[in-house]
């Protein structure tokens, strides 16, 4: 994921910016208010003038990635047609350093987000956001099935199992909770073997549920 | 999940019971030494006599638990055909609280487990656990998938998808990164419409990919 952050409009995106830079640097148990105030290029007592603790500062920095997603989906930046899209989406979710792709966060910003994730366990704050953040995510990748499954099929002929019956907030579902568990194997595990079959795998899936477009038609 | 440690063999297990049961109690963050003594039925000491702190006691649970699940295993404790096992791990994997079963964990064993997966992110003893694990899950699920594969199709004539390209090993890293996905957003989410759409979804995609035996064959 490159920084988002590299042109910051205000203060609070300079210190959003900080706070990106010393989560990707140190991980979430060993980042500190203290580390983020050395990430930040002007005055470190600016960052306490506005934040409380890490934990604030850290769910603001969660909210404010989200907004810039979602802008990203309502100014349809993802200009690919919908089945490469939901493509698109398996393949970052198994490579998610290897996508050379803005959206697609690199190893130490993916640990970092299992770490804030599994803060939601306990915490009220981070469960709310990660509650709205799956809504988000869902919201687009559902819109991106009933798209899919709405246009017409390359050869109906010899696709006979492509049908009607794609209940796509099911499928968006299920992309959504694989890529939520290819998420957390990636960054708490070593193998890597995983990554190859499942995207193999989720690869036929959407080709069974979602049989690629005719690009004549 | 009820509590494994009911009966312990011995001090180390009488020991692991009452990290259990801590674990499950404060949760891992809250979790102390000193905790896990006050759980422990004889002398508190006895805990800093066998080990040096929290996470290499954590790490043993973890490491008994697995082992369990080993032997259960190898000595076929799960009475089911392979079909219906893999229907029993979708069931379980979206619905953790749910299920009346001894393998099935409580919400708040899984919360700790969440917690302490993540911890495998930064912690090496944690992360050689899990890799670990992923391992023996792995197997059992993709001998389940081939033994399902190499079963008769219920009626050949109308399942004509049944076909032997089946990847035992790919199917089987889909369902159990789709379960470690299931665990960490029921962990981490107060939302639970998407426990029913991936059920539903998984089912679909198991009944596709393993049609379902003929009882008479």
């Amino acid at each position: 994921m490159d920084d988002p952050f590299t042109e910051p409009a205000d203060t609070r995106e300079a210190i959003l910016g900080a706070a990106f830079r010393a989560l990707c640097e140190h991980g979430y148990a060993d980042l500190t208010i203290k580390r983020i105030g050395e990430a930040f290029e002007k005055s470190p007592s600016l960052v306490y003038h506005h934040y409380d603790g890490k934990d604030g500062l850290l769910v603001d920095l969660l909210e404010y990635l989200l907004e810039r997603f979602e802008t990203a989906v309502s100014e349809d930046a993802f200009d690919l047609p919908p089945r490469a899209r939901l493509d698109a989406y398996v393949a970052a979710m198994t490579d998610p350093g290897g996508v050379d792709d803005e959206y697609a966060p690199d190893g130490r910003f993916l640990v970092a987000m299992v770490e804030l994730r599994a803060q939601a366990a306990t915490d009220e704050a981070y469960r709310e956001h990660f509650d709205r953040s799956d809504r988000v995510f869902r919201r687009f990748l559902e819109r991106s099935v009933r798209e899919a499954a709405a246009e017409p099929v390359a050869n109906a002929e010899t696709s006979p199992e492509r049908n009607d019956d794609v209940d796509p907030a099911a499928v968006a579902a299920t992309l959504q909770t694989l890529a939520t568990g290819a998420m957390l194997r990636w960054a708490t595990t070593t193998d890597r073997e995983w990554t190859v079959a499942v995207r193999e795998e989720a690869s036929r899936y959407l080709s069974r549920t979602l049989p690629a477009v005719d690009p004549d038609a």
